[in-house]
């Protein structure tokens, strides 16, 4: 999903976005931002109790400039981001090993997300059931067609985060390694091994009836670079 | 590397690492914790600063109980990092998208591993010349015979952080959906996709002088499950 016709192209970099190693590798671009987040499944969402920061990984998804992610209402990390204490959400893709001829420039490929901010639970149960339902055929395109929207004490049980991407950067690096000059005329071999994300043949629930064919929501899930 | 002979089997769980949420997915087992840490390239580092979290994805690698990572001398990560304040490390493997006869009970498999504590510089510049040697290694076996180490210079421009894993837990989910009882009547098709990190052939740096063949060391990496 777009951000809405009147929003500015980028986001403004701001003292804690600014990207300071390899101002080159810094982008602030909604575009850049927003194809890094919608090839991704996870993020890693961190908060602070009581001086001691908290990383725990969760699913999460965008819908123009919401971030939002879910998880049980008993999770310490819902608890807690949902007081409204200052969180930050990183999205990370490796994309390659860059091998160069010196141990010192060897380094990775690319796609990662910082964003800070605030998040709020989506309290309207209404609200929590469309974005659920998003989030769903997000992952496998037509899913909540096929399976049980939940029950109401299935919503009051799941807690949604709601956080606007505002202050957010994004670093990327691509391409083969950047030696010093002196090391090029070295014999060895240097350049990228590229990684990927793939998906596998789906694997049935022993416990499906035998000859349900896996559907075409399944079927339409995609994974990686958009 | 395995840990010296008179170490425990497993992390005693803390308050903060005890898992909670699904407790039979928590691990403390050092086998466990270590094979999901061997498996992996970047961790998630959480840190404080004036009250707000960052967490910034980085190369890392494991040594007995020692955790390594490292970066540029100029990096805000490594400079607040290195002053020994409290750091959450988060390594996180998704190994597939669990597809539930409900909305609600949709999940992923995954493995991750929490390690809390606090890092330390390792100042010494042979032990600095020794880790990085060890971390080029283990992502390209025999990758440091082939190319220039650093030079002093190179050396300190490194910053690398050890963190002795102590408070440490793994949380690893796996197998087919748990769906509801009655849900297992509906006539949906339920299972998992896996998802897989892979290699795709190297690509040589196109300031490669032809015919130079891809290495061994290169040929050696491996990913993922290990």
């Amino acid at each position: 999903m777009d951000a809405p016709p009147d929003t500015p192209a980028a986001f403004g970099p701001t003292p804690r976005t600014k990207v300071k190693r390899y101002p080159d590798r810094g982008a602030y671009d909604r575009e850049v931002v927003y194809s890094i987040l919608d090839a991704g499944l996870i993020c890693h969402v961190g908060y602070v109790i009581e001086g001691q920061p908290f990383v725990t990984p969760t699913a999460y998804w965008r819908e123009g400039d919401l971030l939002y992610w879910h998880g049980s209402a008993a999770s310490r990390m819902l608890r807690t981001v949902g007081e409204g204490v200052p969180v930050c959400v990183t999205v990370t893709h490796v994309d390659g090993i860059v091998l160069a001829r010196s141990w010192f420039d060897n380094s990775m490929n690319y796609r990662s997300v910082m964003a800070f901010g605030r998040a709020e639970p989506v309290q309207d149960a209404e609200e929590k059931r469309r974005v659920l339902a998003a989030f769903t055929d997000r992952v496998a395109p037509g899913r909540t067609a096929e399976t049980r929207p939940p029950t109401e004490q299935e919503l009051k049980a799941t807690f949604v985060m709601r956080m606007r991407l505002a202050e957010v950067s994004a670093k990327v690096r691509t391409g083969p390694p950047r030696d010093e000059e002196a090391d090029y005329a070295l014999p060895c071999w240097a350049g990228v091994v590229p990684i990927r994300l793939v998906l596998d043949e789906p694997q049935a629930d022993p416990l499906l009836p035998p000859g349900v064919p896996v559907s075409s929501a399944v079927r339409a899930i995609r994974l990686g670079t958009p």
